[in-house]
């Protein structure tokens, strides 16, 4: 289902990923790791800013770190918007 | 009614929504949300400044954090007015 | 009387108004409102800096937060001056 | 007396002016006011910064903060000298 | 093998070197060393930002402050992901 | 004897002169004074960086902050060492 | 012995010379001097930043601040690395 929320700006919506889940390229962050970056998938993404153009696309999964975002509900469902600026990489 | 307060540089003004509404793309914040992103309309939005234009529009639904802005008492009525960059984006 | 003080950079005067003073668009704030923000006149404006061109004009009724500014006593009557970021709004 | 001292970048040196004087424009700020602006007589004035061009010149009367500037001793008379940014206006 | 997670930004991915290990130009790190800089190779290179263009390249071996970096398990090992900043040189 | 030191940057080499001297233009600083400015000789003049010109010359009588600067003793005589910043003023 | 150590962006690693020794120009820093300026010799330069071009060269005997810079053993001696801005002077 397509989400019509637009994020301002240099902000990214990010769909959280179970950490057991384990990706194409065989990545994997154990339950356990407590303040080990985090998984999720790149939902929305926002225009940017003068000083920020951002990389990320929809689709992309990505790592950030254990506390970075604000939570979100959309239609139902729990996500995080946070700025690109923290997220850590592209698997 | 339409509302004669300009909001300065990058400063919107804001029409808080009771939490429980629907919107029509189904999004919804349940009341027991404690730091969980508010819902308002967008009522005036300032020209911007050097470093910022603005992208919210009169009339636009937005989600921002629910300790943004200053409460503001226009025609009787509450608002909230914050910078533009406290909205998290557009609904 | 005009008012020969000449506020530098990105100062404004402003002549506080009392909260109880209903303007032509009908707005008020309570007395009772501790934080709410404070109801103003614009009486002299500086002439920007590099970084920020003004906006405001002598003449216009502004809001600012209840703390913005730094009291000023000019020809025996009460003013604020504060820098032109600190005012919210053009009402 | 002509003073020979030369304040560097955006630095102005101010003549503190007894709180009790009126001047021509009927100013005065009563001794009793606490942190109320201060007076003063511009004496020399910096050649100013990339980032900021000089508004005031020898001879301005102005206003600043109570705590402003730092003393300064020139052919036995007491002076302030401070940035221009901390000067609020020209009376 | 070849790792597929793309840093973002001016970050840098290392797999951090044991330090006793000897580099070909006979560089050690005593294990005792406390707060003394550590050794990796670098893994990954973001594309650098508009104020930050990238120096570090992969396969580099670099110094870097002990406590630099966050901690990321990719494909089972642990790397550290550091922005180049906090590099200290290239060995 | 000349200096063969050069100050890097936007720094400045200040011989201190004793409170009591009494300058061409007659200013001195009174032993007593505590946080008075402080007299000094510029010795040596850094090359000034990208967003600071040097304004002072070898040779210039300067008044700074007594706090102001680093201890440096070149050739067994005692200077200071600051950044042109905090020096306030060419005597 | 050349050193292959490449330190990044505006860094310089610098080889601390026993405070006793005197330098051609005479000068020297008392071994009871506790927190005066160190002297060093500059052992390698990185390329400057965007922001920052570099002065010192390879060779340059500089003073810096007693806690500048973070120690580094390379080949087995004991350098110290710090930013270009914690270098006071070339002597």
């Amino acid at each position: 289902m397509a989400l019509t929320f637009k994020p301002l700006a240099d902000r990214v919506v990010i769909e959280p990923v179970a950490a057991e889940t384990k990706t194409a390229s065989g990545i994997y962050i154990p339950d356990s790791a407590k303040e080990k970056p985090q998984q999720g998938k790149v939902i929305a993404v926002g225009k940017g800013t003068k000083e920020h153009d951002m990389t990320v696309a929809e689709g992309d999964m990505v790592l950030y770190g254990k506390f970075s975002g604000t939570e979100l509900k959309l239609d139902g469902k729990d996500y995080l918007i946070m700025r690109e600026t923290e997220i850590l990489g592209i698997l």
